[in-house]
């Protein structure tokens, strides 16, 4: 609602196509619309601009909607629902999921909307941030709006293993390689102190697992147990044999 | 970690400030620190830019911390714990509140972190986004992260009644005025149908809940009775007598 820096309406398509969104509506822009200052900021999401829509007053950018949520920080003497970027996202997607359709009413970047723009909505909207520093930039609340809503359908794993096609290795691979980690370890006098030893190769099998090994890691491994025991047997030949005997 | 834009230091900055968060590292930034053309763009959270630390490598700037999230879009070919922007903020909340000290890690504008940066942290962070568009300035991917870092302590309800200070009425005074409405229905010969009288008064008295009406509202709602009212009779004055006898 009438915004003043086309840059800011820039940024603003761009952080709607970074969430999925396409119907940006313009209310009395200040420098007019089409603005080609938007399209730097916009960063290639050209066809947000190119389809955004301008309208004289907020009641008609707004007609044909079910829920809007009306973005602002100030608070106002309007007894009204508020919801919190995440809330509000939840609740717009239900209400699309239930065939209604919904908006965001952001406010000019000094003044944020009037009290009348604010009551034409139907709900508020507020971004929880630290008290001491509320100073958000017009597209930067865009942004996180945008991005609740799109977190609010989206499937991806809270945490998880990234492993770009490799496999985890399978648990009987990593018992194998313990076997031979032992073995070598016991080949090479660490642990020749037996009140130690379960302990030692508990640790070191905890360590093991911690770090989750792909089928490479343990072939890698493996690689690097014979490698080390070859340079010491050559090093130190029949020492070692006398330990491990 | 070798940032190009001064302009992005400064709105990390204020993002950084929105959301709590104050111990900004700076790893070679290419065009030197401090540097003014920060300034602008931070909005007033100078004493971020203030504090801020200069490192000559990414494994200096973490020497002390004890989990690191690498930010990157790029897939690479490193099998890493990886978790969604929230996901990791919820990671970070538990290691802190565990006594650990914890960073996460943006690259450079144009290029990203490299592979060997990505390598020496203990975990990637990927924000989920249209795939189609995952283009994101370095400071709007910065407030995303920090705004998740907020939102995982922040105890705002998802959706409240914004009151101001006044109360909603009470559930007696919801009904002192319902009945005060029917009865001057029922003297405007509005419920003359019986049959549909029921139903009619069940949904007017849902309308008036939904709207959950503060102890004001009732107030107002009373002297709008009594003023409508109050007109009728005096246009209709012994017509509406008659009709609700």
């Amino acid at each position: 609602v009438r915004p003043q820096l086309a840059a800011n309406i820039g940024a603003t398509a761009r952080a709607m196509a970074n969430c999925g969104l396409i119907d940006l509506r313009l209310v009395a822009p200040r420098d007019g619309w089409p603005n080609d200052a938007a399209l730097p900021m916009a960063s290639g999401a050209t066809w947000i601009l190119d389809q955004a829509r301008v309208f004289p007053t907020l009641r008609a950018a707004i007609a044909d909607l079910d829920h809007t949520w009306a973005t602002s920080a100030r608070p106002r003497d309007i007894v009204k629902r508020i919801a919190t970027a995440r809330g509000a996202a939840a609740a717009m997607r239900c209400a699309v999921a239930g065939g209604a359709r919904v908006g965001v009413v952001f406010g000019p970047e000094r003044t944020g909307l009037d009290t009348d723009e604010v009551v034409a909505c139907t709900e508020l909207l507020e971004i929880p941030l630290d008290p001491a520093f509320r100073s958000l930039n017009l597209a930067q609340a865009v942004l996180l709006v945008a991005y609740e809503w799109f977190q609010a359908a989206d499937e991806t794993p809270a945490q998880r293993l990234k492993e770009f096609g490799r496999g985890r290795a399978s648990m009987a691979q990593v018992h194998d390689f313990l076997d031979h980690f032992e073995a070598q370890l016991v080949d090479a006098g660490f642990l020749r102190n037996e009140q130690l030893r379960p302990t030692m190769v508990q640790h070191l099998t905890t360590f093991v697992l911690r770090a989750e090994p792909t089928d490479q890691d343990i072939r890698t491994l493996h690689g690097v147990l014979t490698a080390l025991s070859g340079r010491r047997r050559h090093q130190l030949g029949p020492r070692s044999e006398e330990e491990s005997s």
